[in-house]
């Protein structure tokens, strides 16, 4: 009765690696939204992530037709401006996402040899 | 004369997010090997990543071809065997890399919000 908890058979397979989340340019835009919960305008975001008009445009488009991000059009000073919001499923799907990212960055640093290396390269969280 | 330190233009770009080492399938044959420095042979690297065959072959390839693993045939009781290992500079770009996914994990905690959320999800690694 204890087949969940069991060890897994491709321990480093990362099935949980979400391909709509695991690319660097949506990454971006998700870890942005993530840490700015009223959202953000098309240009912070540009900014923020060091994308071009077209693809923030086309990375906005996948998130928004996968449920991750709502996008909504206001008027600021007569201009209309699109603003971009993580919707609550889609903050859901990146915390499990980052789960398995942690747990990368824990198998990597599982071996001794690595643990050091890693101590000299990552800032200290641990301290 | 404070350039390097000051606050990048575009915190969340992650340019360190080395294309090579992202993609999910390299990003769990990379870290089987980090963490069996003495080698992994084709076909336990085939178990650990869940990958088939011709997955696992044409990933090798690219990771051969940028320099980031070391393939050998060896003999084993007749039968010829391919071991794969991590060299040094793929070791070091690997640790690069990490270290931008912790920083990944960093700026998805920081705020309140989301660092309630990520407690609950991820193992404590700050205990």
């Amino acid at each position: 009765m204890k087949t969940k908890s069991s060890k897994p058979a491709a321990p480093f397979a990362y099935q949980g690696l979400d391909r709509v989340i695991h690319e660097r340019a949506r990454l971006s835009v998700l870890t942005s939204l993530m840490t700015h919960s009223s959202g953000l305008s098309f240009v912070e975001l540009k900014r923020l992530c060091d994308l071009t008009d077209g693809n923030l445009a086309r990375h906005l488009q996948v998130l928004e037709a996968d449920g991750m991000v709502r996008l909504t059009k206001e008027d600021e000073a007569g201009r209309s401006q699109t603003t971009a919001r993580i919707t609550a499923p889609g903050r859901k799907r990146y915390l499990d996402y980052l789960a398995v990212l942690e747990q990368v960055v824990r198998d990597a640093a599982s071996t001794n040899q690595s643990s050091h290396e890693l101590r000299g390269k990552l800032s200290t969280r641990t301290a």
